[in-house]
């Protein structure tokens, strides 16, 4: 049988997606959190190969980059588009537009959580609200009729989505309150019977 | 039969490894390229959803997103790992690196380009050198002993690759030129009996 550990810090971010695929399909994993202090050592040994996290491992071996991470589990969990060629490029496309909007709002994002020195307020208007201009109407255009991106059921991608909708809607209220197609795709995702004990129970992360 | 459009600018950059792809495959295609001219009235149109070229069209159907349309048409021709799931993930993980690489390097390839206005000897120490220090070691790591990165046969990867290397041999030479193991990828790659005739007529870009 298939064992799996996956390493991140004590957040939520790049690693919560694949936390939510790995719960909604039941798959049993070591959930390692390495601590701020411990990670510059960590960072430079073999098991870390390209020296970030997350790094899954798959029976002991390393798979990195988070993006990868996701789509690999989203494909064993059979949340990617189950083999549909079609489907699974469709949901890929809509992936990659999301990805484009969390980077060019990673500014904002790193100023609110204090990983940079940057104003919040400054970078809210230079950097986040013209990211949501470009890119909202783009994601919007392939919400389906049911307010979820994959066709007839939920995908990785409504995971990844939901899970920026709710960090900028309790820091940037404000402006996600005017998309409220986007509200109710987070509490439909919030709402998932298979993810609730996950929900009921993961360890309670700022950021 | 499914039929297949690919619309781009006259520029390798993002649509080679799809061309590529492709052609390995031996999967015929509209081979549409958009001149600067015609882009600002083509951009807004409901043909280019996302406003952002390349596109894809499969039989008809737009599919957006340069690195979406790459994995499609490299599972289509069998360039991906073919169903090996631990094989599609690892080429995966690769491919992102490769793509922090170029997106690290970005503003260093639009100088060359004269696509932005500074300075490309201030952006190769500045950006491009420390970009290469940091990745190619890694990116090295995963090179197989016959110097590709699929197992066993090339993939998508080495296309995406040997793109980037070509490129920046030309302009870059001195830095390239430390690393043999790339030049014989590279060298490996446009040796590839599928893709002689492709490489042989294509048409000659500037990048």
């Amino acid at each position: 049988m298939t064992c799996y550990e996956l390493v991140y810090f004590d957040f939520y971010f790049r690693a919560e997606p694949i936390r939510q695929c790995l719960a909604y399909g039941g798959i049993k994993y070591k959930d390692t959190r390495v601590t701020l202090s411990d990670w510059p050592a960590l960072k430079k040994s073999p098991k870390i190969p390209y020296g970030t996290l997350p790094v899954l491992y798959i029976s002991g071996k390393p798979l990195c980059e988070s993006h990868t991470i996701t789509r690999y589990v989203a494909e064993v969990t059979g949340l990617d588009g189950e083999g549909d060629l079609l489907e699974v490029a469709r949901l890929d496309q809509i992936y990659e537009l999301c990805r484009e909007f969390q980077e060019a709002t990673q500014p904002y994002f790193f100023a609110l959580n204090g990983l940079n020195k940057e104003d919040p307020a400054k970078l809210k208007s230079e950097v986040f609200l013209p990211a949501v201009d470009k890119y909202f109407p783009k994601i919007l255009s392939e919400l389906q009729p049911n307010y979820i991106f994959g066709k007839g059921k939920i995908s990785y991608v409504d995971l990844y989505w939901a899970n920026i909708i709710e960090f900028y809607k309790r820091t940037a209220r404000d402006v996600i309150e005017k998309y409220p197609q986007f509200m109710e795709h987070e509490r439909l995702i919030k709402a998932v019977p298979k993810l609730q004990q996950y929900f009921a129970t993961r360890p309670k992360c700022p950021f």
